[in-house]
């Protein structure tokens, strides 16, 4: 048996951060990790994902460019792109992840993490299905299961014997497939649609259940991206669902419409489940294979001792990678801060309140037009009952982004809070707009007047300068 | 004689914006204009510089990315560019410029203004040199100076007789130089050395006075746009003057040092002038050819009656577009509401203050790398007394920074006020970073306390995350 101020279950960059900022903080911390230290996202969603992207996002920047058009004469190359993609995934090797956390001071213990009761987490050594030793690690402070999400599969009928590719597999395909069939309309889905297609796929098809492309976000985002797909030559079909799927050598899907698809390959993006099936949760009270509901400082709901918590997807409260590091981050420090006897800091924007969680979680779609967004939609203000106004714009009458692309297309809006006269959300949809968004993102989280942010000049020519051009519909009523 | 509430001096895009939110406002408003409506920014500056050097960078962009490289198989087309430039600057015809001045309700007057006393001003028609009858304007109200400035050259002898090109010839080049010598080593000198560099000129020369490049700048931007002509070929001889300048068909500069060069043609960007030697300002007591100093509200110092007003260039304040153009938003509200019997309200950030000129003032350098800087640097802060600390991080090593360029190379500093714990300036340098600046500018203008700023998640993986490792590093200490 081996004693930690903090036991973290999973080793990705959400689990990575709690041990770091903990450890920093004067604990002692032993992290878990069955797979891959580094985790999903390092080797199977975001880094993959955008080390596939950037070649296509960069062909295209360049050609739509007069004089540089003309110096891209080719489509990318799609090997060099997939060994560009194995550098970023270092190969799916984690020495150099490992060596990190041995080199913060952390202890990392290889293994599949079972909680056993109040402070205590059985490791089954040597991975899944491995046949190591068991060790007992008992936190005297806390365990934090940052366990993290997995593709989930939705019922359709011979899917999971058709070996479906999920996030984890179109990320790190060997090759670009000839024909792909894409289900689901979300983030995974367009991103992963617009890559394969850049990357050559002669037949790319979505199967999108719903109206729409990114239906949590404003309409108009979702419809850019549908625009950009089509113009790529990917056949969105909305309004569609897979009946049933079946596969020899090739993969048929038969549609709710009568029609059927042959591809090579099939992806299902359809949502995620959390990782705590098989994490011994029943053994403090909770139900296996549900998310972990966490309070406003991140303690699991349902368990007494203000002993456990968890923090990025495995909460189910945001499941993107940033927002389970800035959980990660808060937490550490207040773990540390409780050792050393002090009171946690848990109001609103306290600093081991993660308020932007509620009010100003920031997310980019890496697809072409990109979409950039933070804060509330529309409908989300709604539901909360603030009183809104939203204000939009054409992103390609602003000069910065009609130099960047010929016949820029792209649009923004903003969200604000007529009581208070502050943002509370902002949406961009256009060629390279991930970069604006942090400019929002500070607007909102830092509540800053829009009488204050008339005097943040936008530089010339910029495509920032859509932040006059907002503030000028603004004022106009 | 004809009677407006407000004449403004000058259509380029400061005199535009003055007349635009005057009229807006309820005011009558004269704007005259002896060149093209639109002014340097459009025809001879901003726009133009962006144009040709926008097919430069798109194209090195996609030659740093494995995947896109391979598509990349020649250099930027150089006419292809120059045709994309006469496009931006409309053929160099403001017909669309004045269109919209016509459409806005405002007068367009063409002519040469000149002050003569309180609130007249008199237009010499048919442009420069024009032989049309004079106009005379009267203001009830303002008369607003928004003349500009024009390149200034150096004391070196035979320099005027050789021709030089200033900011206007480069960026209205017919065809790239084959060989050009370039004198300066500021904003114009820098982003034009990389613009025909980049358009396939064989040799580019920078003579620079000083030991470094973008001298006001923090040093590390500088180093960085150094580094990067360097790279491209361009030949930088930092401590070198020229001493003599002559030209047959070809240019000879005989260097202090006694080397001697040998182009077709020659920049020179050593400076600005104000355009006010023909302005008619000794007929109220002011001295031709001097920038037109301004009280915090935009008012001509040294004039009486509060009647006569400068924003723009032609202050010496600021010499930045964008900058004037907020000078002009304020302005342009204010002589409306003071026409409503209000009373300006002149107070920090107040709405017809222009602050931000003395806390925020953002800049981009076109150049590759690019540099994004607004507020203060350690110097300025120095100078002001402020008790500040500088914490600075490497870009490349940001995942969203690497994805963007292999081996991409950047640094990012963030001053901080360290009695108020807010940022009084942000600088990067890198490929891709003039969107990361507006961020930094909303931080500086909306003195959001670090303690918030750590609420503000950058989105992973964009370059953006460049703001976490920054305020860790802040957070060291």
């Amino acid at each position: 048996m081996t004693e930690y101020d903090v036991v973290v279950i999973g080793a990705g960059p959400v689990g990575e951060n709690v041990a770091d900022y903990a450890h920093q903080g004067g604990l002692s911390v032993a992290l878990v990790e069955s797979e891959l230290v580094g985790g999903e996202c390092s080797y199977w969603a975001c880094i993959p994902s955008k080390a596939l992207l950037r070649p296509v996002h960069a062909v295209a920047a360049a050609g739509r460019v007069d004089g540089a058009k003309q110096a891209v004469t080719g489509p990318p190359d799609a090997d060099a792109a997939l060994a560009r993609r194995d550098y970023f995934v270092s190969n799916y090797d984690d020495a150099g992840q490992s060596k990190w956390v041995d080199g913060a001071g952390i202890t990392l213990v290889r293994g599949h993490a079972r909680l056993a009761g109040e402070r205590r987490v059985l490791v089954q050594t040597g991975g899944d299905g491995g046949s190591g030793d068991d060790v007992e690690l008992t936190a005297r402070l806390a365990v934090v299961v940052c366990s993290g999400s997995a593709a989930s599969l939705p019922p359709i009928d011979g899917l999971a014997e058709a070996r479906p590719w999920t996030s984890r597999e179109v990320t790190s395909m060997k090759q670009v497939p000839r024909r792909l069939v894409v289900i689901g309309g979300g983030v995974v889905a367009c991103e992963m649609a617009c890559a394969v297609a850049g990357l050559g796929a002669e037949q790319v098809t979505m199967l999108v259940r719903g109206d729409r492309l990114l239906d949590r976000l404003e309409p108009f985002a979702g419809e850019a991206v549908l625009a950009g797909l089509r113009d790529r030559g990917v056949d969105v079909r909305l309004g569609t669902n897979a009946r049933r799927v079946s596969r020899d050598s090739a993969v048929t899907v038969q549609l709710d419409d009568g029609d059927t698809l042959t591809a090579d390959e099939l992806l299902v993006a359809t949502g995620r489940r959390p990782r705590t099936d098989d994490l011994g949760v029943e053994s403090v009270g909770l139900q296996p294979g549900k998310f972990l509901a966490t309070d406003e400082g991140l303690a699991v709901r349902g368990v007494d001792g203000d002993w456990l918590f968890a923090a990025g997807d495995v909460t189910g409260a945001v499941l993107l990678t940033h927002q389970g590091k800035y959980q990660a981050r808060l937490l550490g420090d207040r773990l540390a801060a409780q050792s050393r006897g002090e009171q946690p800091d848990l109001s609103r924007w306290g600093k081991h309140t993660p308020t932007a969680d509620d009010a100003a979680v920031p997310q980019v779609i890496f697809t072409d037009p990109e979409v950039a967004m933070v804060g509330l939609t529309e409908a989300q203000a709604a539901t909360r009952g603030l009183r809104t106004r939203m204000v939009s714009y054409d992103l390609g009458h602003v000069s910065g982004a009609a130099l960047q692309a010929d016949g820029y297309a792209g649009r923004a809006a903003m969200l604000v809070d007529t009581d208070r006269e502050v943002l509370v959300g902002v949406t961009f949809a256009g060629q390279d707009v991930a970069e604006l968004l942090h400019a929002a993102t500070i607007a909102v989280v830092g509540e800053v007047p829009i009488s204050r942010l008339w005097h943040a000049v936008p530089s010339f020519p910029t495509m920032s300068e859509i932040w006059l051009r907002l503030i000028e519909e603004w004022r106009k009523v």
